[in-house]
Parts: C-alpha cells; sequence; structure tokens
C-alpha cells in the first residue's frame, strides 16, 4: 500500500463524516453560540437569491489559513518538525551540522540554542531540508514523512490534529457554492501533499510561501529543482499580495488566528458588500492548546484588538466546539 | 453604460456562437486536417471510461499562452500598445519624457529609436504606465483602453482580434470536463480585465508575468499600490514554474506559438500518461500575419524545430483554419 493511500485510509473516516454531516444539521460539532450563528447568518444572507446581499457563486470565495486555523501549531509548526526530523536524516551526510548551528541544536534537541537561532536560523534549516531536490522528489520526501511522523503530545499523525468543526465548515461552504482556499505562511508545496486529502482542497486552491524553483532537462526530461531562495512569503502583509497574485479576485469570507492573518482578514473585510471575518482563539488547554499574545508560533494580539471593530467573529474554542479533533468525538480521547 | 459592459456587448456574439457550436459538431472553424483529428482524437483518448489513457476530470489541465495564441500579436504585443497610449497620455505630467528614451520614441512615433531601446526600454516603459497606482486603479484604466482602443490594421478594438478557432477550442475542452488556464508572458492583471469575458477564464486560471505589490491601509482601507519593480517573469523557462506555483499540478495538454513557450510544452509532454502538445504557426499573411524565426514578436524557431521529435500537433494556420477572427465569419472581412 502506498503512502497516500494509508494516508486517505487514517483521514477518510474524518473527511466522510464531515460531508456527511451537512445534510442532517450544518456545523455539528459548534456549539449554537453567537459564533456559530454569525456563521450561519453570513452563508444565508450571500447565498438566498433576491437578497439584497445575493453573491453569485463565482464570486464565494473563502480563505482560510492553516496552521492554527485548520490544524494545530504547537508545541511548534508542524512545517518546522517536519524541517527538522528532515535534517535529522540528512546529518550523516554533513558532519560539519554537529559543530554549526542551528543544525547542531537541532541534533541534540536543544531548544534553547534553536530558539537563539531565531527566524535566521529557522530559514536555514528550511533551506537545508526544503531545497536540493526535484519538485516530484521533494513530495515523495513529505508524504512519507506524514505517513511516518507522529505528533509528540497526541502520539498520531499530523494530519490527525485538524479542527473537526473546521472540516464541516469547509465541506458547509463548498456545499453553498463557495470555493475554498488555503492562504498559510508556509510552503504551498509542502501544504500541496495533504491539502486535498485532508480538507478536500485541491493543489491549485493552495496559496502559500514558497522558495525559487529552476527548469532543467536532464537526459532530455524536465525536472524542476528546488533552489535555496524564498521567492515569496505569504505571511502578514504578503497574504493580500498572495491572494490577489493567485486569485485575482477579493474574497468575501476570511479565517485565521493570528497576527499573521491580520492583513488578510483587513483586506477581505475592508471592502464594500457582504463580508465576513474570522478568528479562531485557542482557549482550551485541556483538548488543545491556550495561548494568544505571548505564544511563540501563532501570535494573536493586534488581530484579537481589531476584532471589535472591524467586526469580526472570535471562536472560543473550549466555548463553541464541541470538540477539538476529529478522534475526540464520541467520547474517544 | 459602462466600459465593461460595452465590451461585453462587442464580444457576446462571437462567445454564444462559440459555445453553442459545440453541440453540432466540434470545432466548426477547424479545417478536417491532421490537426483537428489529432485535437479530437486525444480529447477523446483521455475523456472515454475504461479507455487506457482515461484521465479523471480534476486532472484536465490544459495551459494556453495567449500572444499570438489566443490573439493576434503584431504588429507588436497588444499590452505594449496599451503602454504606449499610457506614456502618450502621461506625458504632459512628465516634460522630461520629451528628451529621454525610450519616451522621447514613444512620443515622436520613432520606431527605429525605440527597437533599439530594446528589452531594457520595454521594461521601462512598463513601469512607468503599470505602476504607481492601486491594483482597482489600474484594472479600471486597461478596461477604458480596451473599449477605447484600435488595432491600427483592423480598426476594431484589441479584443475582437481574437482567434475564432480557439475561442471554439476553449470552449469544447470545458466541455469536456477540461478547466482551461492562460499561462502568458503578459502581465496577470492585465489579462484578468478580460480574459474571463473574452475567453471565459476566470482571473483565478490566469497565470502570467507580475510587478510586485505593497499592502497599504489608507485611513483604515486596505489598497494594494502596484510598484514599480518587477516580481516574476512568466515566460520562457519561467512558464513551467509558473504552472507548478499557480496551479501545481502537471497540465496534459499546452497550447502555444512561440519560442517562449518551448519550456511550457516540454514541462507539459514530457512526462507519463497521455499529453498533447500544439503550436499555432502563423501562415496566413491575408487573413492575419505570416511570421516565424525572424519576428521581433512571437519568435518561432527552436519550438518549432523541436516539434516533430516531441509529437507536437503544428497548426497551419493559412490550411488549417477556416476562419481567422469572429468577424471574418460569413464572408464578412
Amino acid at each position: 500500500m502506498s503512502a497516500s493511500a494509508r494516508l486517505a485510509g487514517a483521514l477518510g473516516l474524518a473527511w466522510l463524516l464531515a460531508t456527511s454531516a451537512r445534510a442532517a444539521e450544518p456545523l455539528p460539532s459548534w456549539k449554537d453560540g453567537p459564533a456559530k450563528q454569525a456563521i450561519v447568518a453570513f452563508v444565508s444572507r450571500v447565498t438566498t437569491p433576491g437578497s439584497p446581499d445575493f453573491v453569485p457563486p463565482a464570486a464565494r470565495v473563502a480563505v482560510f489559513d492553516n496552521d492554527g486555523t485548520l490544524w494545530s501549531e504547537q508545541p511548534l509548526y508542524f512545517q518546522l518538525a517536519f524541517a527538522i526530523d528532515r535534517v535529522k536524516a540528512l546529518a550523516p551526510q554533513h558532519p560539519e551540522w554537529k559543530t554549526t548551528q542551528p543544525f547542531q541544536a537541532v541534533l541534540e534537541d536543544d531548544r534553547e540554542a534553536l530558539a537563539a537561532a531565531g527566524e535566521h536560523g529557522i530559514v536555514e534549516l528550511v533551506m537545508a531540508s526544503h531545497a536540493g531536490m526535484t519538485t516530484d522528489e521533494f513530495a515523495a520526501i513529505v508524504r512519507e514523512w506524514l505517513a511516518k511522523a507522529r505528533h509528540p503530545r497526541f502520539e498520531r499523525p499530523y494530519t490527525e490534529l485538524v479542527f473537526q468543526p473546521m472540516l464541516e465548515l469547509l465541506a458547509w461552504l463548498r456545499a453553498n457554492e463557495f470555493r475554498t482556499w488555503i492562504v498559510s505562511g508556509g510552503g504551498v508545496e509542502f501544504l500541496r501533499v495533504f491539502a486535498e486529502q485532508v480538507y478536500g482542497i485541491p493543489p491549485e486552491q493552495v496559496v502559500g510561501s514558497s522558495i525559487r524553483t529552476r527548469f532543467e532537462l536532464r537526459d532530455g526530461r524536465p525536472v524542476l529543482v528546488r533552489l535555496p531562495e524564498i521567492a515569496f512569503v505569504d505571511d502578514k502583509v504578503g497574504k493580500p499580495v498572495g491572494i490577489h497574485q493567485f486569485i485575482g479576485r477579493r474574497p468575501i469570507a476570511a479565517f485565521g488566528n493570528s497576527d499573521g492573518d491580520l492583513q488578510m482578514l483587513q483586506w477581505t473585510t475592508g471592502a464594500e458588500g457582504p463580508r465576513f471575518g474570522l478568528l479562531v482563539h485557542h482557549t482550551d488547554a485541556k483538548r488543545e492548546w491556550a495561548y494568544d499574545r505571548q505564544s511563540p508560533f501563532g501570535r494573536l494580539d493586534a488581530a484579537l484588538g481589531e476584532a471589535g471593530e472591524r467586526g469580526w467573529t472570535v471562536v472560543d474554542m473550549k466555548r463553541d466546539w464541541k470538540v477539538v479533533f476529529p478522534f475526540q468525538r464520541d467520547g474517544r480521547r
């Protein structure tokens, strides 16, 4: 059985249930509070023919951040966990890493030294682990990692740490003729490996950060080689730029969870016509995590401060979600 | 009546006819020769359930160059005509252009001096005419130009110089559950203004060259400002890069007309499974233009040389197309 088939098997159940649920009651994992009511009211306004706020299906573009919005981002971004595992796997070919930061920190599991390496250190890890191979080779490496790696706290594949209420929301929006896009600070080629199976979002509806690639003919066969140079950072002010460049339409709904999503929500909701912005606030240390202003990953501060004035809906994870992860349903834990 | 409504009116007829034609006979403006037969045979192979070459609809991605493939590109790229008209309109605010190349050449209609300014000169014209405004303002400027400008030879709006056989091909592929994308060296924001009305291709299925944009809040309202810096050149080796970054899937069919499309055709057809590549060869000086190896715009040399060995279909415009432009049908000229 291929790695991708195993991945599909592991995730098939959650996905099927999320899809079939919409026929009965929309958003069954959402408690019937103000957040769910705001979502349902917005979708009703824009999809009711004859309503002054009716939006034709072609313009029903909804954009979703990924880390912390569709899946978890603690204790560190999952793609950074991939980079760390990859650096460890490549270490035998790089003896110099034993004494070079940030690689030494990774190999010695030295959290403090890794934190001290800062953003520059992270870029170095990403380049060492994400470049130097063809695009096809990279996709295979990610696929294999997703099949084998386990989250340290939940001891499950990372792709099971997706938010059941958000899976239901994605499916329900699509049932209402929205097109759902991911707009993530994460790498576009990392995301595309699992976005279709896990979220039902096809490759061409994923916007993300990217490194440069170079076209080459190898024995007459074309390949794209991944280079250790950043092409585009799809975060903060980069998100509206990425949306405009890839989608070319102004979304009518945006879903995020951190200050990295602030400008995406401003861009989406700061235009004429019906608009919807939503922030997921991580308030549930027991079922997931509780964090906001002080978190190194998924810091939520300025965006939360603007939510009231700009009319954005804030989800209180603990209060608004009946379950967080698919595997927590039906009393499972 | 708005500029866009006028544009739609002018183009509505061609589009409707191209769409309704498919029910009767596919590709009515194509003569029944080897090019049409190759297209029809390929579409039949990939869409017949149970065929060993069957391709599921989600993977039926077809990419089209624009200049010289979907519309004409003589006597110069239409977007360059826009840049020239724009420089003339802006000249009163730039008295220094009277004595500065390449602007002086434009203002004096001096073809030789303009050609002498070369690629660097073109970039200067593009930056002066395409940057410094918001994305919304730029789209309005392009829309207005398309409504008013007339092609020097045919004295019609540029958007009427589209190829009737290609309109039929786009519509027929979509009727066969292909998704049709533009992958153009032209500017993505220029193309998106008319691609949906003229070709039925929505903004999110247009890949093109781009300049950088910057997110700004103006009195709390978000805008994207166009900057005079190139972000991405979607031409030659850039086309497979753009396809991979925007679409994230390998196309199964690619349509071009020049050496700028060589790598796009290599990338599309140089993979396993059923693949189709096609080059439009401009051979019809009477109805359109005849040019290839020596042309400054749309030069076709290396790609034509590889067509045989790589199995690409070459359209001989004079031989294979019953009409070129929609306005030449039914004996009209």
